[in-house]
């Protein structure tokens, strides 16, 4: 009797997780021994993240148990952390361990990118994890409470600075902006002392976006108090504020570090050539050179032949990657060697500001204020109908859309 | 027309808000101008404090504005921090400004007793008001958010030292031990890694208390993971942690200081002669040689003749303290020169351990878990009754006694 093969997913965030599910619904586990690996028992909705930052939603509302929507009767789910791909031996370190693979599916996600400035790493907040935004919302209410207990008033204690205008940073700052007032409230502290500043390398807030939401978005967040710094390069970020490429400095005991990812450094480690960190991958979303590993959500690189610049990672991309890959993978199990090109379908893009604000992109349609803020949370709620049915969208969805 | 006398009242403590209230409810407003002083717009329940310590209560159920519960129009109300009482010149100096009087009730609370001992004032928290607690919380959530964000794992983030088991020290452990398990389900983390240390010089755990309850209370927490050390002073507290008097040291980024208190250092620097920051006041309550001062609440040193120690700063006697004292300024106002001495009737002494349990000597009683607990709010609801009457318990009474 010939062994099963075995495929073996790196990671459970987007792109892994669908993976494995599109594998265990279509039945390929009774055709090959299917192993998940991931860090936590738990996968997180990476792009809700900025909420459980500022502390409006729970973050247990942003994440799920894997053995919740993956059978493990079916997968196996191993949970460690990867150390190392050996794609010459195929195998994979772990933390404890090593798993062999036929098949590899690499999900493993992404860093902030620093861009080499200083002080970015040891002084700079991010939002990549339940751990790490848990950890900001704390940091934010410590300074509020901290600010009242000395009698000697310390203002960078007030001062946030998050550093990104992009999407993460803007709707970070849409969050903050509207937390900051039931703060106040609650640590007895005026308004007028903090102070939230959105700082922006490029010559405006959300590059590459339509011009009229973003000014839209501009005016929104002006109104809740939020100050701009466009063309603003941070020089480098000290454990008591930002040095401005000016030379001038914003004192702030809060700095939230939004300026985009690059791939998982596991992958330079492993020796894949990259860019950014990210594997330039083939139509079929296979590494070259490598039959036997797909790679897919923020550490794979596809190109908008369009207008010849790579995708921006995005959710929408790894999940849809993480329905050719699954169909790759089930193509390869049977034998056919003619596998699925990938080809993304951008249904949309909508950024949440905060309350019942967004804006948003579906199509050639703008979309503004509660109307794109619907259609934010229609998005999200349709990701967990795919990855879990209606029991996961009624367990974890978001229905206060109105 | 003869000016009227004018009454300074220097903080709203439970003496100074009840002495106001008293007076007030008497009338003695039509003869004479009273003046209520105080740092904050609210007053607070101070003995409350270890629950938004520990984040069992939120701050606002034990504080309410002060216009609430006095009449403003018939009493002044002046939001200022005292800075120093001229008693020879019969003013009162304030961070902004200066008040004159004819009477002057000192009700201006305690400072934590620190012993000399190095490093509390810089490196301990302490239970002392709403600023203070609420900091205490955030700073815990913050040690458990931390935890699992750094690859290396700190063990000291999740311990926690309680220095002093008297009264205010066990109460707070006791809601302490009741919110880990929380904390640990909120920040994935196992209960086993997290450590409370109740640390006492003395021999016991709330020396002088009957000691079948002491061994209750110290039994029960113990159950909760509660580890006591006694008969171990704190030789030196530094950043992160303590060293005892054996010379071994505890790694800790959590001290709350909890070691009793002394009178307030605006009587040393006013040139009262104080014990522990205390004036050992005439039996009406008035400083010596000071026939215009009173002194109540933890200013007011009073002695137990029976024992021949002074009775220990509490609610309970302050409160006794303003109904006195209010009845000795109506003398003075009626121009009668015999005042009342105070006689403080001690009724009873509960000690909260956190959920439904506690523990209380009411006369000859002891009363242990529920009964115990349930007494503890009777107590807590009778006082807002006293204050407030049956509006002020509605608003911020504990309700949840069985």
């Amino acid at each position: 009797m010939n062994r099963k093969p075995k495929i073996v997913i790196l990671g459970a965030g987007y792109g892994g997780i669908m993976t494995a599910s599109r594998l265990q619904k279509s039945g390929a586990y009774q055709d090959a021994e299917i192993t998940l690996v991931n860090k936590h028992n738990y996968h997180y909705q990476t792009t809700w993240l900025h909420e459980p930052a500022a502390g409006t939603l729970h973050h247990d509302r942003t994440r799920m148990r894997i053995d919740s929507v993956i059978d493990t009767n079916k997968i196996h789910f191993v949970k460690e952390s990867v150390v190392e791909i050996k794609k010459d031996e195929k195998k994979v370190i772990l933390s404890n361990g090593e798993l062999e693979y036929d098949y590899l599916v690499v999900g493993l996600g992404s860093e902030p990118e620093t861009f080499g400035i200083p002080g970015v790493e040891e002084h700079a907040f991010s939002i990549r994890s339940v751990n790490s935004v848990r950890l900001i919302r704390e940091h934010i209410e410590y300074m509020f409470a901290s600010y009242n207990n000395s009698e000697e008033k310390h203002d960078d204690a007030l001062t946030f600075i998050v550093a990104g205008a992009g999407f993460t940073g803007i709707e970070f700052v849409g969050e903050l902006s509207e937390r900051v007032p039931e703060l106040c409230e609650e640590y007895d502290i005026p308004r007028e002392k903090v102070k939230i500043y959105s700082v922006e390398a490029a010559p405006t807030a959300l590059p590459g976006f339509d011009e009229e939401l973003v000014t839209y978005a501009m005016n929104l967040l002006e109104s809740r108090g939020v100050e701009f710094l466009i063309s603003t390069p941070i020089q480098e970020v000290k454990a008591d504020g930002v040095i401005l490429n000016d030379g001038s400095e914003i004192k702030s005991r809060t700095i939230v570090w939004t300026t985009g990812v690059r791939g998982n450094s596991i992958l330079d480690k492993s020796g894949f050539e990259t860019m950014r960190g990210r594997i330039k991958v083939e139509k079929d979303l296979r590494a070259p050179g490598h039959d036997d590993i797909f790679v897919i959500g923020d550490c794979a690189l596809i190109i908008n032949e369009e207008i010849n610049r790579p995708y921006p990672p995005t959710a929408q991309i790894a999940i849809q990657q993480a329905y050719t890959c699954a169909n790759n993978l089930k193509a390869l199990l049977a034998g056919k060697e003619k596998l699925e090109e990938f080809k993304p379908a951008i249904k949309g893009t909508v950024a949440s500001l905060g309350g019942k604000e967004a804006i948003g992109l579906v199509g050639d349609k703008k979309l503004f204020g509660a109307s794109a803020s619907a259609m934010k949370k229609v998005i999200d709620n349709k990701y967990l109908y795919q990855l879990g049915g209606m029991p996961l969208v009624l367990k974890k969805g978001k229905f206060n859309i109105f």
